[in-house]
């Protein structure tokens, strides 16, 4: 790897401003706008966040999609039993990144994790496209295997089943709900000099502040 | 925000498979011939990464740039006193996440930080543009401020200043060094049953696993 050329690797954030005063009192309407700019604007990805625990006092991370976010907070899904399940089940403290590059963007949202209930798990399962819910079945998520083989002919016969057969959603299978404490509203600037809004939840109600760069 | 279309944002990874075998036994190699690719592929801001931090048992996460990598670690710059730089201090356990979304491909590595060396520091805040040492010597980083009407004068001012007066790293500006003890390589499959390769550190060896997806 050509080191000098990682060193030289920046670009300027020069797309746009960023004012307090701009934003809604509700951090959770600005992340739907700008949620919809990034859609409108064809973001790559643009429900694709980093999900990062706590096990053992060591941060873990990885990318999840969001599907679904109301003033309750914001849902994903996975493997109750995969590594993120077990740690968020012994910590429920989780924090979300979202970074648009197209909209030199960031948004950092923190907060407690609660499982969703099963009939929204459920619902949300059935929604999903057929050789999703096979991958779901035949995985147990994290664990170590010798090959892929064992899935790929697991997933050949699912697939092969007629689809009247319907898959039912696996006890361990379903979403989290992360509700928020704290919002970061980032805006990438010239000369690193960036615009950084957060939203604190004070007895209650949200706070807005913006903080040095 | 219309909610109906986060739950069906979704796309299907076809590009690639992963075998361990394919890969080299050392992990820091297999994330050398990745990143080469992703500059290859024009992947947007290619070193953009999610570092994980730990406080008070709960993470919080941002985008940091990758400046280095070697058999050494991987390394960015901050302000030590930021909050993220506040928490390193306390607890140096931290992750980074790359995902290169025109890949279909995502990097997670575990690790403990070090600061590098003044030198290095020194050096690789030498090489930074004007208006980015500028940023740094203006910005408190992560304290409360009222607006951003001081920064931008006491920018102005710097950079008025003639090209002759070189910036000094300020000392609470500075690099820090992760060493990996854990890697994952990921790659999307259909399907949702993706390529997970592992590298742990067993007895200063790195052992290859796949984890089912």
């Amino acid at each position: 790897m050509e080191n000098e050329h990682i060193a030289a690797l920046r670009k300027e954030y020069l797309k746009a401003k960023l004012e307090p005063s701009d934003l809604p009192e509700n951090p959770v309407d600005t992340f739907g706008n700008w949620f919809e700019l990034a859609l409108l604007e064809k973001c790559n990805e643009p429900n694709a966040m980093v999900l990062s625990t706590v096990a053992n006092n060591r941060p873990s991370a990885r990318v999840v999609l969001l599907k679904d976010c109301t003033q309750s907070g914001l849902v994903f899904f996975t493997n109750y039993l995969s590594r993120k399940g077990q740690q968020l089940l012994e910590n429920p403290y989780a924090s979300l990144t979202f970074f648009w590059h197209e909209l030199e963007r960031q948004v950092r949202i923190e907060g407690k994790v609660h499982k969703v209930s099963a009939d929204v798990s459920d619902a949300y399962f059935a929604s999903r496209p057929r050789l999703s819910q096979a991958g779901a079945l035949v995985s147990s998520q994290s664990q170590k295997i010798q090959s892929r083989d064992v899935l790929d002919k697991e997933m050949e016969r699912l697939m092969s089943l007629p689809e009247t057969e319907t898959f039912e959603r696996p006890e361990h299978w379903g979403g989290y709900n992360l509700v928020p404490d704290y919002f970061e509203f980032w805006q990438g600037r010239a000369g690193r000099v960036h615009d950084r809004i957060t939203y604190e939840l004070e007895n209650g109600c949200w706070r807005k502040y913006r903080l040095s760069p």
